[in-house]
């Protein structure tokens, strides 16, 4: 019995060994979870070293608040991504920092009555001091004043902070290696409220749907598409209809706690994507159930030891 | 012992009960799932009947494809909810549905490449056929048409498809009703692939920020807020920011599978809001954890039984 | 298109409408959480009429501290089930609400260390009174007392305890109904503690094995069997490896929370049960993802009044 | 702000780093999934290297199918635990591979029916060959004979079977280092029914009990206690009370994806704990929300980094 089929080989851990070794001995189990990990790890480093794919990014979620900020930044500094479809939130988390905030390690059990009076915005167990705002206003407003009149694109808009702001961040990384950036919702941010503060009294004005153009035209060029999807939400699905509406995916990757029961597009399994176009048949895919601030510094740091 | 805490009483199912008479009895029991539905039911009762209430339903999720379609339409037909902010996947399926097609009844394990040949998008166990694009094509058109030149909100371009759309919808609904309907994540939408398309060869101007000064106008004049979220994303993340910068919550629901640990906003409890300014530390709320699918048909017709 | 395939119905609601009527409309829905809660207690409803087949209940959780107690009982005293399967932890506060103790409405959110000082053992927001374990062992003593020198099976030795329990409860039923209760880690309870005490003074010989026997005669007799299961653990899988070793079932139903990628029993998919020959290939069954404390309650209402 | 509270580090991944030196800056990092690993790893190392504390590891789930069996044998050689309590489940996969057996690696999509047919018994993507029974019960008949007559607690009749067991496995190395192996629901599962299938025609007298005072004369007598879940079920529970009517917790780590809110103790917060007793007020503890395949291999390698 078992011809066709590899044995479940057992996790052998030995002192000191990498992580790269660790995700192979994951590998060779091959199965659950651990399986699952050990097959992203080898789609992204696939997708990543085939010239003829091009990278397009989703991440959706607390990344920047988990500690994930330079691993994303590192992705796009390393040329691993061809296009980032991101949260307004990521974004607005990224500013804070890049202006020199910092979150802070909380509680989950934190009294939230207490710390809203101590001026703390809380996700999970981390904080962030709400005086960020009044900080990004002051940054924002000479930026957007310099684009008074202009008709934008989310991208270009995005491009034109990156290109103003200091310090190293996934805003400025996209500006720099002009690596299309894409934020459908980025009106549902603190970033957006700014922005919104600005234009109540000068005229600016940022397409809804111009960007669709963009992403439609690198999907369809590409001669091949892989996805990695962190989290869900807009990020996830705008990718999806991008691959939909042009050439398949032929590698995919997605790691999310969400569940696939109530139908949405967040907690979907991929090979749903088969059935709407947006996946190919063939393609290498993996669904890793996990926290992404437990599985992307691992597949982070596999990939860093193998690829280049 | 047990002085000041109620005793949980053992749910009684009689012969031909109500939904409503269960709910009292889960609301007796009082605790887990059971004690959330009935609380859930309670606190959205509250805020529609509170004269000073303002209510926002939040909706993210596959509830179209998932047979919800009606209690939506009914919620906002009934007058019980004052701001709508949904998806542009639920307003895709609505007008799929207006237009004459429907959702069928699948298999969550079929052969997604077989799906593909026939012509079906899969969602869990729910199938849309494919033929609804250039179908949603034809009909938008003459309405992109109409609005040449003109520079619009999301809100103020989705009331204007709304006049256009013949049969009972979420669309139509919001138009006639004259209920704002935001949705900022349009472009992230078959519909708005379908506005892409049209935008190509013509001049239609819709902008990714206008919309938030309504949003904010109308919960900056609220006396009091409710909110509703079924489902997480953009549409729970854009009011909870709308509250953030206006007057908190006073009252609120919400209905998710998703976890809380990874820190995102989708799984995020609501108790979490109070830290942000985004609901009143004396709130009322509820953390419902469970399928909207089955949640939202109990709380419907409870709150029918109920309200009016 | 759609041939052979059911259009998914949208969930009407009309005022005072009763719970099986809101399932039917579920049932007409079809697809997601709804469809799964109207198809359980279609296929329960099935079981329960079929007079060739024999039902075996599995349950584990909170279901008594969660207010379903009285739910259970009536399953029982109704014949709709002919096998119950439980957990210590079931036995130990059905007993204590035998005794005149109660659980009371507390929060998830407590100061455990005060509730510790205080005498509360909680189960998320329910509280149970630490005081049940004296009076427990009160009551226990002379039971114990009568069987010592005996060599009883664990069926045997629960019936004998649920003889003499004065109060409405699943403990009392079984024993005077005569239906076999089964509790295969009944040392892992407060229960179990109890007659730990006794033995350590007494001889009394309660077999760890002696009830495989019984269970597996009954699966084997069975003309055909049904099985419910309301959360994982030991008692569905020990009614799974009765399937297994004697004809598969023909009816499944499972309420669980519980993920299925880690591959344990308790988050299995009943398909997966094909495989090992606990289910037939042509079985009904339904897998339903749903906090039980929401889920039984519905299902029972519907079934009382769909069942004489 | 943020006297008193650290910041949130950003992983800094190197090319070829330990797993260790990985877990390090996900401490650093301090939050969400990634952080509780860190300080899972950080917990478990402080009770294995406290020389006054007793180590309690219980264990449910698919570990051995999952591919954690040498992990698991490999704490228990190393002297890291000092009790060890599991599931029947468990103890059969560790013999069917103990006998020559393996696990293999499939498909959690697969056609269960002929994946029956051809003999395969399917947990998730693993795979077992049925064929598994059979060698089981050749293996455990000698050694039953030499048992007959006698009267055992269920860690002796572990223990004698352990001494039989040629290959290294679970059940030799608790035998051979006199570990203390409890499995209080041994009847449920394939092991359970060989020793059912023997008993039918010889005596031979298991006690559902007598395994109580061992464990609480451990938990007693110990200067302190740690605890270690992986997965929840009878063997966290069974630890948990032992707890409960001893010395409470010092140190406690659980490794779950179950879900809190049904109450069941299975997926309560370990903090709960500390109402009942089971827990210091002062006690470190982890609660760690992931599929224990990922989890548990980087604990592993990073303890063995760390500790002698």
């Amino acid at each position: 019995m078992g011809r066709g089929l590899r044995k479940v080989g057992h996790v052998q851990a030995s002192k000191g060994m990498s992580v790269n070794q660790l995700v192979l001995q994951m590998g060779a189990a091959g199965v659950m979870g651990g399986g699952n990990l050990a097959r992203s790890v080898d789609i992204i480093e696939s997708m990543v070293n085939d010239k003829d794919c091009t990278v397009f990014l989703g991440q959706a979620g607390a990344m920047v608040p988990g500690g994930m900020r330079d691993i994303l930044i590192e992705m796009l500094e390393a040329g691993w991504v061809d296009v980032f479809v991101t949260t307004g939130a990521t974004l607005t988390h990224d500013l804070a920092e890049a202006l020199g905030f910092a979150h802070y390690q909380g509680s989950a059990h934190a009294d939230d009555a207490e710390l809203n009076r101590q001026g703390w915005d809380r996700m999970h167990d981390s904080y962030m001091p709400n005086e960020v705002y009044p900080k990004l206003e002051d940054f924002l407003k000479p930026i957007l004043a310099g684009m008074v009149g202009r008709e934008l694109a989310i991208r270009e808009f995005l491009w034109e902070i990156g290109r103003n702001v200091k310090a190293r961040s996934l805003l400025k990384v996209c500006a720099e290696k002009k690596i299309p950036i894409f934020c459908p919702a980025i009106s549902d941010s603190g970033l957006g409220l700014m922005v919104w503060g600005f234009i109540q009294k000068n005229k600016l004005s940022v397409s809804a749907f111009d960007d669709l153009k963009e992403i439609l035209d690198i999907a369809w060029t590409a001669k091949k598409s892989g996805v990695v999807y962190i989290g869900g939400g807009v990020p996830k699905n705008y990718i999806q209809q991008a691959m939909q509406f042009s050439r398949q995916a032929a590698y995919a990757v997605q790691i999310t706690t969400d569940r696939p029961e109530p139908g949405g597009s967040s907690g979907a399994p991929l090979k749903e994507g088969i059935s709407w176009g947006k996946l190919e048949p063939g393609a290498r895919y993996a669904d890793l159930f996990c926290d992404a601030t437990i599985a992307l510094p691992i597949i982070h740091a596999a990939l860093k030891e193998r690829i280049g």
